[in-house]
């Protein structure tokens, strides 16, 4: 007990079940359990279930910007392309969890946003970021010509990011791919006008 | 204790409780005593906290289909007007909210799509009426001349409802009507290619 292992334990089997059950309506107990830490060392790591919800935040938050590096900061592929890639990429993962759990910040923003402001905020400024990290690349693919100068990407990339959260949720309904498949095709035929 | 009236307390009071803090989050006891029932009475209204749940869908979709008659039955108006009138109302719904709560049903679908097969069949068949729904009108303004001919009706109405919830998302998180207005904006302007 004490090291900085059984933290990263509780964060990463904690991520597991929320995304699967809800933050409300996962218990400290069966977090303990499931990651082998001893009952009663959750307060050594972590002042309160808030805290450590918070820090789950902060988990999901940077394997989501490594994948923004990993494909939005790859310049050698065209902008257009680069947010294909990232989409396609993502639905991947989502068909290898059987379409069955949806986007973990989704969830998370859908289940606490009405009454929760810490939380609230840490997803506001992650999610601005990701809409800003979207219009980086629609702007740099309008400098390139790709796609049409009518549009005003910061909107369009608001828009995109919701209605992908949409679409994953409707792919949690279903159980099915379906929905990012739409998605895709709505996104790149009838709004981007790729040029 | 007995009559239907305090049955329909519990539903209507449950279901205020139910938008603000989530299904799992909220506790009958909370509900009982929110709506002025007596405790203990809750079981002979309700075979389990599930069959209240369910029930409260029911409660949702009447909801619903009332707005639908109303909107989208109304023929006196051209379909893209009715269309364009109930996003435009069901907007007013979320600010008199003050975007806190977001959609009810929506928010069900989040919490609830990956761990209760009976919450996912009603939802399912509930989502696809509304889009069935929506398409309707669609393909009434196609047959009308009002939108191009090239749009593949169903699957536009079901990239509309899945972005329009992603919208009501990212207005929940906000606490800010501007992403429904973003959607109005993209949808009318960008995906349904007014003739």
């Amino acid at each position: 007990m004490g090291n900085q292992n059984s933290k990263q334990k509780i964060l990463l089997k904690g991520a597991e079940l929320v995304h699967l059950k809800g933050y409300n309506n996962t218990g400290l107990k069966e977090i303990l359990d499931y990651a082998g830490v001893p009952k009663g060392s959750f307060y050594f790591y972590f002042k309160s279930k808030e805290e450590f919800g918070l820090e789950l935040l902060e988990f999901h938050f940077s394997f989501f910007r490594k994948l923004i590096v990993h494909y939005f900061n790859n310049t050698e592929i065209d902008p257009v392309n680069r947010i294909k890639l990232f989409f396609k990429d993502f639905k991947s993962l989502m068909l290898s969890q059987q379409c069955k759990l949806g986007c973990p910040i989704g969830n998370i923003i859908q289940e606490m946003s009405s009454i929760n402001d810490n939380f609230r905020e840490k997803l506001t400024s992650f999610y601005k970021e990701l809409i800003g990290t979207l219009n980086n690349s629609l702007k740099e693919a309008q400098d390139n010509g790709e796609i049409s100068d009518n549009l005003d990407t910061y909107k369009i990339s608001e828009f995109i990011i919701n209605s992908w959260q949409g679409s994953i949720m409707e792919m949690k309904l279903l159980r099915d791919i379906k929905p990012l498949e739409l998605f895709e095709q709505i996104v790149l035929n009838n709004i981007l006008q790729l040029n």
